[in-house]
C-alpha cells in the first residue's frame, strides 16, 4: 500500500488514497498500525481520501489510538497541497468533505505549488450551551479559583471547546491546561490555549489538548484565541499566530474565521507490513 | 534519497545506503531531520550502510539527538536483514563493521527470507574498571542504600555499562532506573535492568536507558541480564528474554554472548524535504 507522509505546524498524518474503498473494513486497525511512532511509519493521524458526492474529495481523520475526528485544521491544509500536487485536482478553490460538512479551501500557489492554504473555519459561539458548560451561560473575562490559583478565562466553541488563558504577566503555564481541561465547568472537557500578546496583529499561543496534552500547535486554538482578542478589541481582524510548531495567520471577515498557513511533504512510499 | 524504515523489538531506524559517501558531510543534520518524529520520518536513530574493507559493509549508527553509537543489538539485527534481503549480499555469514569493531553475524532463513539474526556479541566484564566504577573493584550482589531505599545490585560492561537488579518480590519498578543511573558509584553512568526469573530458561527484562530513559527493549540489558543470572547459577546458557518489545534469545558459548532474534521491514520510500 502506497503512502504520502506531510506535516503542518508539526502536526504529522499519514495520507493514503482510498478512493477504491478497499481498506474501508479495516482503517481502524491499519490507522493504529502505520501511526504507531516505533512499529509503524508513524503520525498522529491516517488521513484516507475518498470520492465525494458534495466536494472534490472526502477527508477521512483516523487518529492514532483508532478514534475518529470530524475535522483538523492541520490535516486539511496537508489534504488541500496533497489534493493539488499529487492528485493533480485543477483549480485552486477546492471543496473538501469533512465529518464536520464541507468546507471551503483556497491554495496560494507558487510555482505551480502549494505554498499557503486557506480554510474556512466558521463561526465561533461563546454560547454556553454550544460549548458545552455545565449551569453557565456563558464564560467571559470569569475569574475562577482552582486549587488556590486564580483563573481568568474565556471559553468558546470552534468545531471543539476552547478556553482562552491571557498570558501577559507569565502568570500561566501550559501545565495549568491539565488542570483547566477537566474542570466541572465543562461538560465534554476544554482544550486550553496560552496566549501572549505580543501587538494587535501579532501573538503566541500554546495548546493543551483535551485528551492529548501539549501539543506543537493547534490550528483551531490559533483561531479560538483570535477570534477572543479580537471581540475584547485586543487583535485587528488579522492576526499571525506563533505557535512552538510554526506560523499561522487567522483572518476574521464578517465574523467568519479563516485560517491560512502551510503544510508540508516529509516522504513518500510504500508500506512493508 | 531513498531510504527503508525498520525495527527491531520496536527499536526503530532509518537506513540509507550511503556506498557512494554522498551524504557524510551533513550526516549528522540528515540524521536529526529524518529521525524527528514529527517534522521527519520519525526513528531512533539513522543507520548508515558504507562500503567496509574488513566486512561485508560498514554500520554507521547516528541516534536523533545527532549523537553517534557504537554498536547498537537491535540496530545491528536491522542492517543484516536489510543486507541480505535489499543489498543481496550472498550467504549466512556476515561481517559488519561497527564502531565497536568487526561483528560476526549468522542469518536464520525462512523462504529464502531472514527469519531470525545471531549475533555474536562478545564477553562480559564484571571488573570495576572495565565499567567503570568509581573506587570499586566490582559491584556484585551488593546492598546500597539510596534514599532510604535498599538495592541489591550487580554491574558489568558489554559495549556498554549495565546494571542488573533482580525483581522477584516486585520491590522495584522502571523508575528506579532513573536514580541508579546516575548515582556517583558509576563514573560514566550505567543502564539499569529490572529483571524477573520465571525458570531457568526464561526471564522478563525491562530496561532503563542511560540518557534515553524507559525503553521498549535493550539488547545488551538482555544480554547483560542472562550473563548475570547465568554466573549465579540462577539460568541456563540459553534463555528466551521477554521485552515490552518483543523476545529475544540469549546464548552463552564459552564465555561468548550471543544474541538471536528478529527485525522487521515497516516501509521503503524517498525521503521530500
Amino acid at each position: 500500500m502506497n503512502f504520502i507522509k506531510m506535516q503542518a505546524l508539526g502536526n504529522d498524518f499519514i495520507l493514503i488514497d482510498d478512493s477504491d474503498e478497499k481498506i474501508i473494513e479495516n482503517e481502524i486497525q491499519i490507522a493504529k498500525k502505520v501511526c504507531n511512532r516505533k512499529f509503524g511509519v508513524g503520525a498522529d493521524g491516517l488521513v484516507i481520501v475518498r470520492e465525494s458526492n458534495y466536494g472534490h474529495k472526502k477527508m477521512i481523520i483516523i487518529n492514532s489510538d483508532g478514534s475518529r475526528a470530524n475535522m483538523c485544521g492541520n490535516a486539511i491544509r496537508c489534504f488541500a497541497k496533497y489534493l493539488y500536487e499529487i492528485e493533480f485536482i485543477k483549480g485552486n478553490k477546492l471543496l473538501i468533505e469533512t465529518g464536520d460538512g464541507i468546507k471551503e479551501v483556497e491554495l496560494y500557489l507558487k510555482n505551480n505549488k502549494v505554498d499557503l492554504i486557506k480554510v474556512k473555519m466558521g463561526k465561533v459561539s461563546f454560547k454556553g450551551e454550544d460549548i458545552p458548560l455545565k449551569l453557565k451561560e456563558e464564560l467571559i473575562n470569569e475569574e475562577i479559583l482552582i486549587n488556590n490559583k486564580l483563573y481568568k478565562i474565556t471559553s468558546l466553541l470552534i468545531g471543539v471547546p476552547h478556553t482562552i488563558l491571557i498570558n501577559n504577566n507569565n502568570e500561566y503555564t501550559i501545565d495549568d491546561g491539565k488542570i483547566i481541561e477537566k474542570h466541572d465547568l465543562f461538560l465534554e472537557g476544554t482544550n486550553v490555549n496560552i496566549v501572549k500578546i505580543i501587538d494587535k496583529g501579532n501573538i503566541e499561543v500554546k495548546t493543551w489538548e483535551r485528551g492529548a496534552g501539549a501539543t506543537l500547535a493547534c490550528g483551531t486554538g490559533c483561531c479560538a484565541s483570535v477570534a477572543t482578542l479580537n471581540k475584547f478589541g485586543l487583535a485587528n481582524n488579522k492576526v499571525k499566530v506563533k505557535t512552538l510548531g510554526g506560523n499561522l495567520e487567522v483572518n476574521i471577515i464578517n465574523e467568519e474565521i479563516y485560517m491560512i498557513g502551510g503544510a508540508e511533504f516529509i516522504c513518500k512510499g510504500e508500506l512493508l507490513f
